[in-house]
């Protein structure tokens, strides 16, 4: 019943049934996904985001050859040693490798990389073969201290590939930058494990999503574990940073999939969780899961597995305000009748979804987890009437996967809820275009920043007594730092992973980039980091803490959760190699 | 929305509906629970017992006044400051007072009691009234290094109330046993906070199950929770051991019911969690559940919470043999399709059952978590053909509870699923004697042990692929263990928690005591521990490590996780004044 899989990965195959782009290819190095997927921004965009008095301007990216990168830092010695055990052609210093290995894919990476700036660059680029290779080159890092950065797929919007370097000194008592080096995981793309019976399987960390269901596919299993970065991420990403999941209704965050994790740690292989459930202490599953690098490597994850769904079932619905969107959301999760996928727009995001859909001629996109339908959503927030938006209410999406009865009888169940509730049913056509979209907003951030255009996301959760203020209060919050110099900016939101217990909240913030979009983003990420705290919210429900959200850290979890989180850091790597400054505050904080 | 709730507690209810035993009176000081439950075992399990070749002798408690104490050894200046944190009333050192704290309640906790060893009493019990009490306390035991044993329910059948005390040395260079106390925690009684909106309650951590469940029935809640222990043991406890509950199928194990939690650590206030769900690093609060005392003392959770059911209904059934019936529940569980309660007896679990029945006269007790039974399924084991068990095959309790609507549906889809593997429906009776007797196993192993015939039971969990060699192997280490030396040996078992990746097995040992029943127990102890570690198992599913099994926390969690959980434990307390041995294994072992 246990069978090895090591079969070579077959074409990927899309969870919305259809043909997925080729995540194979490498993405572009200035922006998201690979080049054939990248189309401008409509004229009509254009015109919808001077009404609103947000200007664009041609703002592409510099050529490659004019990035600006440090010197390579790391001594001969020390690429020696590596090279000894991954190989010599599996260490790279060339200038493309560094360069795409050079921070996340935050709206400020992107920014940073397209104006030429990769100055956090890593020194050498190491791509380990297996998890025996990741503990040598945790040895031989620890020993020279050089900064390991794990990297799976690069799609950290936190800021989570960017560590905070300790500061050294020469012999002669300058500062000197310690070496860093990038651990690209790709090579760890194997299905080592399936168990049918127990519904299991063991996944290399580097597995990108596509290629992790399509091994999974030749034994007629699914993980269901589908986040806006799937082309991209891996597995071991999802793990490090608890990866939610647009399906998390239907088959839970990708936290609560898991079942063991095999680490490298500078110490030793740790492999927590020894079946499914057990009350031998803490569960240390759960504190390797969200350890973003900064513990260790991870390089298995055994998860759990389902039967490929035989159908695949997506609706739109129209709700009358938000308030009953939420209503309605809550009485699904308290009551175990939630879909696979669940997604309730506020009202200006299901006007821009709509308008998106008009102005751009695509199928449309209601609560896209991103910024598809932003610049039309920028136009509808200003209130141009033109758009079909004018219809009002709040779209909410029910995707509903499973074998046939299944998803005839949950859909039943869920429209005898929202038909009670006064909801209006818009059909499939509707939610099968969100599943169409569902990738395609980092796509379309990189068309509006050609233009010059500052898209941004952000989220949080809390319990469903803290939503309405929490949602009103980071509204005001971003709109107001945005606006402080008098640039309009456009903030929609969605809800896109509910609980019995409350729900996340999902903002994209769209305004012009200014003289410095940097800082102007810096100061409404503030604001809205600030409002999260004061109001209930985690600090992230689903993008990890990378560098970004550290400063509320010491918020999140208490200053004695921080002691925890430095013990367990410092037991596991007590040279501080790994990961600096993410997720962890330093002592100085 | 969130209202303040703190009215008195009003009596129990039991979560069978009927009336439970008051658990308001406190347990007696040699065995289980109130004196009243407590009844003379059956004339015809002593039959049953000879007819086994398992011998019966008049066993009872020594008298109280004839227990050993050792003297107390803490200043008075502790008790002083003690006195001046909590009030004089609330420091007791009287006998009574320490021998009602003195270890838990395992079989060998009894046995010593019982014969008159208290030696491992505390110094003093202490009993705060808040969680800045117990700061306070934890203050004081801090800098005088007093040892501190949280002490909720005092239900521990794992030795979580028997630390090992650290060594230490008198001024003239004698060694010296640090002062212990017990820190009671049943004054923190009070139901702090409902959220009706977002279904939670803040629950102090000394409210015994039937208080929690009498406070938030004042508000139509349940917590759902109902372990075997539930009329003595505590919120603090359940979080603090992982319970598991034997409703998990339906409600959810404790620790996937806890959305926050409050500690009072010797290094100040620690408050995992945020909300419904987080990626702000590692789920802290998954650290805190199963933390044993070690770590912190739990002084407040806050926990799911759902509308009381306003139906229940348990029914019995009888599948052909324990294979078939693993397949079931597997089923179910995959399908998500399990009923509120499920649990399924092997074959001399079941005979034990019947057999119970019809020698005692009860309602009868397929699947009893416990020792129910057991005397009469030594008979059955045994071979004798008198019992109603020949009718074969293994019972299988479904149990469901909720609207009308939801125990409907949900039972008829469970049925059809039984059927269509060719289970045997038993009806309703069957069930609801399950459910009058859930907790009446502990009083039986009073009777028992009052006999000379020791009973004990011991758990594990592993996914579905590893549960059938677990099983065998299990019964065999157990079995040959205690038989070694020529004594017959009863080994019952039970699944009663499954999940999409494996299940739970609940093993039942009954034997005679012979003349060093702790050394026997010892012997098939260590020998079930090696193989549930070396087939996959986990060393506990839901009644923790306490000082138990220690020994197999470095197989259990590897010497990484080990590391982690020391680093933890000295960072919350640095002095290692908090169940020091319990949990964490020392450096030496």
């Amino acid at each position: 019943m246990t069978t090895q899989a090591t079969t070579p990965t077959p074409p990927p195959t899309s969870p919305s049934g259809g043909a997925a782009p080729d995540a194979s290819v490498d993405p572009v190095w200035w922006g998201w996904g690979a080049a054939a997927e990248h189309h401008p921004l409509p004229a009509a965009v254009h015109d919808l985001l001077a009404l609103l008095g947000i200007p664009t301007r041609p703002s592409p990216p510099v050529a490659l050859a004019d990035i600006t990168l440090p010197p390579v830092r790391l001594p001969g010695q020390v690429l020696d040693e590596l090279r000894a055990v991954v190989g010599a052609a599996q260490v790279r210093d060339d200038r493309e490798a560094r360069i795409r290995h050079c921070r996340g894919r935050s709206t400020v990476d992107l920014l940073r990389l397209r104006s030429g700036d990769a100055s956090d660059a890593p020194d050498a680029v190491v791509a380990p073969l297996d998890h025996d290779q990741v503990l040598a080159v945790l040895g031989i890092c620890s020993r020279h201290r050089v900064v390991v950065v794990p990297f799976g797929g690069g799609t950290s919007v936190v800021g989570g590939l960017t560590p905070r370097l300790p500061s050294g000194q020469a012999p002669d008592g300058t500062p000197r930058r310690p070496g860093v080096i990038a651990l690209d995981l790709h090579r760890l793309d194997r299905l080592l494990r399936v168990d049918q019976l127990s519904g299991t399987a063991v996944l290399g960390a580097g597995l990108r999503g596509p290629a992790a269901e399509a091994l999974l596919a030749e034994h007629g299993l699914t993980l269901g574990h589908v986040p806006q970065s799937w082309e991209y991420a891996t597995i071991g990403g999802f793990a490090a940073t608890r990866s939610s999941g647009q399906a998390s209704a239907g088959y839970g965050r990708f936290d609560q999939l898991v079942t063991g994790l095999r680490l490298a740690t500078p110490v030793g292989t740790w492999q927590p969780g020894r079946g499914p459930a057990s009350a031998a202490g803490p569960d240390l599953r759960q504190l390797a899961l969200g350890s973003e690098g900064a513990f260790g490597v991870i390089t298995e994850v055994t998860a759990r597995v389902r039967p490929a769904p035989a159908r695949r079932r997506y609706e739109g619905w129209r709700v009358t305000d938000l308030a009953t969107g939420l209503d309605l959301l809550r009485e699904l999760a308290q009551r175990d009748l939630l879909p696979t996928v669940l997604r309730l727009s506020d009202e200006l995001e299901t006007a821009a979804g709509l308008a998106n859909a008009v102005t751009a001629g695509t199928d449309t996109t209601a609560g896209t987890d991103t910024t598809a339908g932003v610049a039309a959503g920028a136009a509808a927030g200003g209130g141009s009437g033109g758009v079909d938006g004018s219809a009002g209410g709040c779209y909410l999406v029910g995707g509903y996967e499973g074998n046939e009865d299944e998803v005839t009888g949950r859909a039943a169940e869920v429209r005898a809820v929202l038909l009670g509730a006064g909801a209006h049913p818009l059909g499939e056509d509707v939610g099968q275009g969100w599943a169409a979209g569902r990738f395609h907003a980092p796509y379309l951030r990189d068309a509006l920043l050609d233009e010059g255009i500052f898209a941004e996301t952000l989220e949080t959760a809390a319990y469903w007594a803290a939503i309405p203020t929490l949602y009103a209060a980071v509204r005001a919050a971003v709109t107001g730092a945005i606006e402080s110099d008098g640039s309009p900016a456009v903030v929609l939101c969605h809800v896109s992973h509910v609980y019995p217990a409350g729900a996340s909240l999902y903002f994209t913030v769209v305004c012009a980039e200014g003289p410095d979009p940097i800082s102007r983003w810096d100061r409404a990420k503030r604001a809205a980091g600030d409002a999260i705290m004061a109001n209930g919210g985690t600090i992230t429900h689903h993008h990890a803490v990378g560098t970004d959200h550290r400063p509320w850290m010491s918020a999140e979890v208490g200053e004695v959760g921080v002691a925890v989180l430095r013990a367990v850091k410092t037991a596991l790597d007590p040279a501080g190699i790994l990961n600096p400054g993410v997720l962890v505050p330093p002592l100085s904080e």
